[in-house]
């Protein structure tokens, strides 16, 4: 792992919170204003009050949905693709079938059942001519390079899960009503991947509650965003073994990283067994289902309290999907 | 298992709508509101809308704290006692926690340990002096003789897990809050055990909304309450083999059972696979973790769905409690 290229860093093209706000209208009837939960046992385990912002409730069960539809519904195209394994590809489809727009979802012939059918289902119920699951041999295909033809040969605007200004600000409206809810935090711990989430809420969160700390949390395994963050050159990795699928993305975006840059103040990383003693205590705590990535958030909280002193005041922690199933949930925390 | 004895069918000392008005102020700063759910993936199933009353999010982790915070706060007493296994057990230790009040709560030795743990923990948390778990063999005693002879000698107050005017006043603004969010309701299901939550959910929804059925669900294994419902004469279960635990009582009880038989619907039975399919269902659609006596409302209402016509209009189902270890919940859902 080594630095590798660095983008641009500048904001230019980057979604502000007047866009975030738009983004918020054009969810209005069609996004879950999702449940926020607290719980006093995990105050005590926390040293602090914590405040959840469930996004496992959101529809396709992710934080996703948001993104995926506000760029949709800004899209004046006669289909769109995405290439994705994960939450995004149910998000898309999910967000084609409410608008009616065609949209082809490249993913690969090993995806888990459950995700492929759950996209398929999605596809169904829009109805939509045309519109399809492309399965692909990640072992002799390259995703990118048969979306990219697909895409040219039929005139389809590709819609990344993270790195499109439009998702970011989709995503940022997580962020704005944990923030109005609140009313103050002291700090604000959120999942990254590709930063898409965590740049989206940094923005409205610097903007609403300026005094609030925002803090991204990754996998200790997958820390391309820390040392990226840390040495404002823009690291990578490889397919790095993690259980917290959604971040094993190889690098922040040419929007998210300059975003992050200016708007969050730290990047943190937890292993993988703090990950499954999260998802454990939301499981029996809070009697909610978090899939790996989804307690990032939530494990950076707990691990920051151990170090910090007596009380941590305030604390928003985003959990951002749910999307797993019974089985792989047992796998994953009884390793 | 034949009839057996069968009480008094007066009204005469069960609670009015307006003790459970009163239940819902005392219950105001202590109790959550507990979300309620809808997923359109769960309507298509069901044929219907359905809307659910979220008690695994309430305090202690189920319906029972409503009853035994509501209980405790009417009594004036050195202390209380109560013998239960379950859930009851843990509300109980939080009530008597919050209002300072001395509890003493008479388990078996083979109970869970991590009911045994939060039991404890919530006593802890009060810090009343005196208050503590008596742990008692299955094998050589009976618990309510224990408890009464430790009632006798400590002048104790025994607070009933359901037989109890207040307990079911308590336990009735569950369906306060439904009836009041739905607004309108074709039908209601709600687990039954020894018929606290239904005969409470009862009075409240044939009050205001007349119209809206309402339906008990039993465990097919612990037919007794629908038994009883038809036939009119107390019958009896002993340690029906079911996973529902909570409901495993023998019988409905002296003040539940005219309650049921005045303002209950129907009472149906579910198979076992038909709890553990919607405990999968709750995980790996809802996102939430719900324990087999919890699911009974929606494994009814998925039931009734299907034998019933195309439409099946807004359908309320309670979710009643949420306390189940990740381990057990998979060895449950696998069997």
């Amino acid at each position: 792992m080594h630095p590798d290229r660095t983008p641009d860093l500048s904001l230019a093209d980057t979604p502000s919170i007047n866009d975030i706000h738009a983004a918020a209208r054009a969810l209005e009837r069609f996004a879950h204003e999702t449940p926020i939960l607290t719980s006093s046992s995990l105050d005590r385990i926390a040293n602090g009050t914590i405040i959840l912002k469930c996004e496992n409730f959101q529809r396709a069960g992710a934080f996703k949905f948001r993104g995926a539809f506000n760029a949709l519904s800004k899209i004046n195209s006669p289909g769109v693709l995405t290439y994705s394994s994960g939450n995004h590809a149910q998000a898309l489809a999910l967000a084609s079938a409410l608008l009616g727009t065609q949209a082809t979802i490249v993913m690969p012939s090993n995806a888990p059942k459950i995700k492929l059918r759950a996209t398929q289902e999605y596809l169904n119920m829009g109805g939509v001519a045309g519109s399809r699951i492309v399965l692909y041999d990640p072992e002799t295909q390259i995703r990118e390079e048969l979306g990219e033809r697909l895409a040219n040969e039929h005139g389809l605007t590709i819609i990344p899960p993270y790195d499109h200004r439009d998702v970011i600000a989709g995503q940022g409206t997580v962020a704005l009503e944990l923030c109005r809810h609140a009313r103050n935090l002291d700090a604000l711990f959120v999942p990254c991947g590709g930063g898409g989430l965590l740049s989206g809420s940094a923005i409205v969160t610097k903007t609403m509650l300026p005094d609030c700390r925002v803090v991204g949390v990754e996998p200790e395994a997958a820390d391309d965003a820390k040392r990226s963050f840390e040495t404002r050159t823009l690291h990578t990795v490889h397919n790095p073994p993690t259980i917290a699928d959604g971040a094993r993305t190889p690098h922040l975006g040419r929007h998210t990283f300059p975003i992050v840059l200016k708007h969050v103040d730290e990047i943190i990383t937890v292993p993988d067994d703090a990950l499954r003693h999260a998802m454990r205590l939301c499981f029996e705590r809070l009697k909610i289902v978090v899939e790996p990535t989804g307690v990032l958030g939530l494990a950076g909280a707990i691990e920051h309290a151990k170090q910090a002193g007596p009380s941590r005041g305030r604390i928003g922690v985003i959990i951002s999907g749910g999307n797993i199933d019974a089985d792989s949930f047992s796998q994953i925390i009884n390793p």
